[in-house]
């Protein structure tokens, strides 16, 4: 017996002790300690029980935050827009928090643009804090390890967080889950495959930048978005041509309002059009706060958040429940092809 | 009773003959019927009760095909590529069906590129079959709706599916899960911001393709793809540098082993290189097959698979057993940040 106790005394005390950092690391995070957020950071994105037990202890301060999410394709200088941006919101003297979801390695977790290079313009200031992360290889780790930093970032009083990510399809859904204000990067001249991934994220659009707006062609792309948005947003249309202001709620989509997607030119490399696009920003979030649609926002995130939640709990404790050979079994039936997935699923989750 | 009696009876009635018709549509879309086939398609793309019915009937008729996953970042011409190899597996007689998975609205469910865009070369040919669907609004929602409908045309005897998708990051990894042989195509002077797009991509890469080869720049491309896949696979070169041929499992990654990914240039607007192209493709199935990689593939897709139904089942069966009001109580909770999303799990868990 006397191994066993020892063991777990010890355990019991490494516990305490872990606790007590944590919180302290918590603690200094709140504070303003960088390299304590920094920490918290990493512990959260690696999804390990101090990150979890650190959301817990932050979340009570979390809420405050305007969440920007920001896509669009490759090509469209994205980054640099969110530079100036960042650097924007600074004269006004608020902090922000960048977090930039890199197409990374999904094997390696290694994120390919390095913090430091995006950091040029903004380096040494405190008021400011760029985090790169890379894509995570599970399904919905992405989403969830976002929300993880995001939350972080909102908890210990960034009041600006820019979610930055490149690609199409999934990903920007997940963004415009996240957000309240989703900006669609595009740019002129970018080829005919891009129209096809502007249809597609132009829904989620609230607000649009056409930037690189000082090259040739930024006229066709203006005119192609005004007509694509029409398609996109009938509902706004036929508030429109009515003249209306009503809301309706469709059943399964986001709230449809009065709110029609505004379209700005920037050059990002030389910050024309950044407070122009900035102050169609503050008018969405005034809109936001007017409409309510602020609160509806933050609820159907928490909601997605909660169901992710759920969902990882209840598989984590099925695995624990079902006998590793039980599950293997079945699997092992089911690559032989005398089970069904479904099948195998039902006979699983019997009696359990 | 009677009213009661009557209805159950209706139903059992109704549900004889729904069985009755969907069974007979799962026949005779094994017996080769187009229409039929597109019927099953549509009700496994929105996941319909038939549709479910329908997968399980077709499970044991599954596991013949070769499933291609293509993908790469906008603008290097991925859907002709797709098109040139269908019409080259067409002159090997060998039934081929595309899943060109659209980065279009998830909203509206509409897919951008219709069917009939992409069937030019392809029309009429009833060994062609090519399915655009749109990405879903759900997390996993996409990879599980492309599993169903790989799984059909694999059970009614297509020998190669081709799934296409448009993008950079979490579908890619999707794909990566889901195919026997990871294609990536890549093409030259798509700009800087394509460069962190590959070195994402390349590590799921079993095959690299750099189309529009006739375009200037193209030895630039492919010397910067050299470099970067010898990043992307140290293992790989660890290998070549001991000159042995051994396979040496990561715990959570994919086999590593002594298959390097070449690197294939094609012109898909005039068929250039495509014969060359399959040649690596009929390559690489030899190489999964003489390694075992092909069962392991099969086997992890699997997994995947029944995981992923797994999470829904657990949380379909979990919303049905907590109250409404129960779930609502807490997310209010949640919302007003009076408690955190991970303490509302463990309290809506508790006693469930």
């Amino acid at each position: 017996m006397a191994p066993a106790l020892r063991r777990r005394t010890s355990f019991g005390k490494s516990k305490r002790l872990w606790r007590l950092s944590l919180m302290s690391l918590v603690e200094s995070a709140l504070a303003g300690d960088r390299l304590s957020l920094t920490r918290l950071l990493t512990q959260v994105e690696n999804d390990t029980p101090e990150g979890r037990q650190a959301l817990a202890a932050l979340f009570p301060h979390t809420g405050r935050a305007h969440l920007i999410g920001v896509t669009g394709a490759p090509g469209t200088g994205k980054s640099s827009l969110v530079n100036r941006l960042a650097l924007h919101y600074r004269t006004q003297g608020k902090r922000v928090a960048v977090v930039a979801v890199d197409p990374s390695s999904p094997f390696t977790g290694g994120a390919v643009l390095g913090d430091r290079v995006r950091m040029r313009d903004l380096a040494g200031d405190p008021g400011v804090f760029i985090r790169s992360m890379a894509s995570r290889g599970s399904l919905g780790g992405l989403a969830q390890a976002t929300a993880g930093l995001v939350q972080v970032f909102d908890a210990v009083g960034f009041e600006v967080i820019m979610v930055e990510t490149v690609g199409a399809g999934q990903s920007e859904v997940d963004i415009a889950r996240l957000a309240h204000t989703t900006l669609v990067v595009e740019a002129p001249g970018l080829g005919d495959d891009i129209q096809a991934i502007k249809a597609g994220i132009l829904e989620i659009a609230d607000i649009l930048a056409v930037n690189k707006a000082d090259r040739p062609g930024v006229e066709n792309t203006l005119k192609a978005l005004k007509s694509a948005l029409e398609l996109a947003h009938p509902v706004r249309h036929v508030f429109r041509h009515h003249g209306k202001m009503e809301t309706v709620e469709a059943p399964d989509a986001p709230v449809y309002n009065s709110w029609i997607p505004p379209i700005q030119k920037t050059v990002a490399t030389t910050g024309e059009g950044i407070p122009e696009l900035a102050a169609e920003i503050a008018r969405h979030v005034e809109h936001l706060r007017q409409s309510g649609d602020w609160a509806a926002r933050e609820r159907s995130r928490l909601r997605s958040e909660l169901d992710a939640l759920l969902r990882e709990a209840l598989f984590a404790r099925f695995r624990e429940q079902v006998k590793e050979t039980r599950y293997e079994e079945a699997l092992e039936r089911v690559f032989r092809r005398s089970l069904a997935p479904g099948e195998a699923v039902r006979i699983l989750l019997d009696g359990c």
